[in-house]
């Protein structure tokens, strides 16, 4: 399996849409996280720092895997619209941008920490402005935790109101 | 409604479980979220860092809002049992420890950043080591997030493990 994103729709969106603490490249502070294709999946790779740790002494803070299903979701929604649309990353056009509809996640085991873990997506659409993100995120192999994400194409309000800054 | 949680169930968690980025007391780096009652409900505020800034440039990031939501909701449920039981924080009881099964989140509306937000559950008994925590999350009086979590009731196989460390 890849160990590192090379190619990431994180590393296209535009400066003024690319300041998330979970996925921008330009928030100082955040985690960089970055998604790329994986075949016809998506995959995001994240190795938590050691202060992420939950209530379980030793294993991952839940909100931190959460996190990392919330970034992968809309990074994947963005790699396949822009497919689509028959482009792809790198070939001038701008991805488009997501917001978080839903973000359901099952925890099923202990996640470790101090390991890669690897968010694998699968995308549909559900409507033309709406895009489900089924997700596996495995940890050694194994998987530790499921999402279920609706992603929602950033609604253009949002768009003008920061073009206007 | 109230500005400050001053009795926190998360001051009485015991030291091995207080690690937690989202709400450990220990977490040198974490968000130190603290959950109390209200009433009958329960009650977590935090005003997220502007580094905590989503995709949409002056609104909060769907990952800590969920964060908030995951460790509030834990809480909440520690809090109940911890009342269910004939026993109230500062009593000298252990008050429960709880891991997350599912976390759903539903964002409403941008969060904005730069005040606080109210994180204000109701718990359900749904099994005696299964409680369903629903959150309504507000920033200036407007539910923004709103969270439905099954919070689990900690293993005994991980408290072991943790005492033998």
């Amino acid at each position: 399996m890849e160990e590192r994103v090379t190619k990431a729709v994180q590393d296209y969106y535009p400066d003024s849409f690319a300041t998330c603490y979970g996925c921008g490249r330009l928030n100082e502070k955040g985690h960089h996280f970055r998604t790329g294709w994986l075949g016809d999946k998506t995959i995001t790779i994240y190795t938590p720092l050691p202060e992420y740790m939950g209530g379980i002494p030793g294993f991952a803070y839940g909100g931190i895997v959460a996190s990392l299903i919330d970034c992968h979701s809309a990074g994947s929604a963005s790699l396949y619209v822009l497919r689509k649309n028959g482009n792809e990353l790198g070939d001038g056009t701008e991805p488009p941008r997501f917001v978080t509809g839903t973000l359901k996640v099952e925890y099923k085991h202990p996640t470790p920490l101090g390991v890669p873990l690897k968010a694998i997506g699968t995308v549909t659409e559900i409507h033309p402005k709406k895009y489900r993100i089924d997700t596996e995120v495995f940890a050694e192999d194994k998987v530790v935790v499921t999402g279920e994400v609706i992603m929602v194409m950033m609604p253009e309000k949002f768009r003008e109101t920061v073009k206007q800054k």
